[in-house]
């Protein structure tokens, strides 16, 4: 497999095409950014270290039967996944109150929901990714019907997969943000990454925030947390 | 009917009991407010005029099957309603780009939507009433998922009703927020308000705005708008 020209840069990765059309190549990127890019940075060994824990969770997913866009690792920093169209569409399972939505309603800063949460946000910059209902969805043509109930299900699946995997590891996941792409025969699967930047995980016994929250409310020991995560999902502790 | 304390004094309305527990004395007000309360005036003659348009709208409604809070006019300020407790929910719904949702999406004003849209905002003056989606109201505890079916529902019911209705004044329904209580029994129906306060209504010929939005923009002839669209409903010129 033969990495060509880049087709897309994103805040934290590069995608190039391959000699397969229906795949890509990745690259993950040391770059960190935060409130829709108006914080910028760089924490030293994220692009390994979020390459290596997407990569674990999205095995960990597959082996449940989640579709997922991840092929194989190529290097520390790079993997090969399917081609997809992303659905400007960004999903996020809450189980406890934290950031934006603690704000939102109001609610105390960890307190654990019944049941999880699923929201919709609009995947677009110049807007500020928007929150977003299903009627939203339809007007925009962001996604089908069918497809919008398919991912709220899938979404609510991988939490219970995640919830169950991460509990092993002694680590509380409090929310998360999930993308899906449509491959080229119209198959929807799970997308992007899953990692501290799109997680927020806490250290079950102190409550630490062990995820991307350390960068934006300027916590310290930013990598050591990412560390941490891949660690304790097993993983060598120099990747 | 007696006139007994006040029960609650609202933006537009003030709220007394009456020697009949289930039923409530309204009084409307000419008081204005616009933006969560950031911009405050009065409109001479609105309390008259939103006081019989609401009635008017709520008395067609009704002759279509609508359950509503409505009883009848006092007088030209005054209204009986049946005593509901008001979910804390505003519900919109929406024919065209407009306000709050235009800018939120990146809409042109006034693109006309294939299909009318529904959304729920939770109310509440400390949080500036955000959006909120199903899984937030069942987190808030704000209704029944059997209630916030029934609403979206008839919220569509009543778009389709007033849509005619205002199509035979030569006025395009833009949209309008409508709330909705319970009664001592249980009962849900449609409550609070419609009326130029609540619904964003233009003038079919030349687009100008008969609402609230020449208070909240300073476009001037406020009391004329509202009068022209009592008016129209086929109600005297003089209340």
């Amino acid at each position: 497999m033969k990495r060509g020209e880049m087709l897309y840069e994103g805040k934290a990765k590069k995608i190039y095409c391959t000699d397969d059309p229906h795949v890509v190549w990745v690259s993950y990127k040391d770059d960190a950014t935060a409130f829709n890019g108006g914080k910028k940075g760089s924490i030293a060994g994220k692009g390994e270290l979020n390459n290596r824990i997407s990569a674990h969770f999205f095995e960990h997913l597959g082996s449940y039967g989640v579709a997922h866009h991840f092929v194989k690792l190529l290097s520390p920093t790079e993997q090969l996944a399917r081609k997809v169209t992303i659905l400007p569409i960004e999903v996020v399972v809450r189980n406890r109150a934290a950031g934006s939505l603690a704000k939102r309603l109001g609610l105390e800063n960890g307190v654990l929901f019944p049941q999880p949460v699923v929201e919709f946000y609009y995947k677009n910059d110049d807007l500020g990714d928007p929150l977003i209902n299903e009627d939203h969805i339809r007007l925009l043509q962001l996604a089908e019907p069918e497809q919008v109930a398919k991912i709220r299900e899938e979404a609510l699946n991988i939490n219970e997969l995640l919830l169950s995997r991460m509990d092993a590891c002694e680590i509380i996941l409090v929310d998360f943000k999930l993308e899906f792409g449509v491959d080229e025969s119209g198959k929807l699967m799970l997308a992007d990454e899953i990692s501290p930047d799109t997680c927020r995980f806490w250290d079950r016994e102190t409550g630490k925030p062990l995820d991307k929250d350390r960068f934006r409310r300027d916590l310290g020991d930013v990598e050591a947390a990412y560390r941490e995560i891949w660690t304790r999902l097993g993983g060598t502790a120099h990747v």
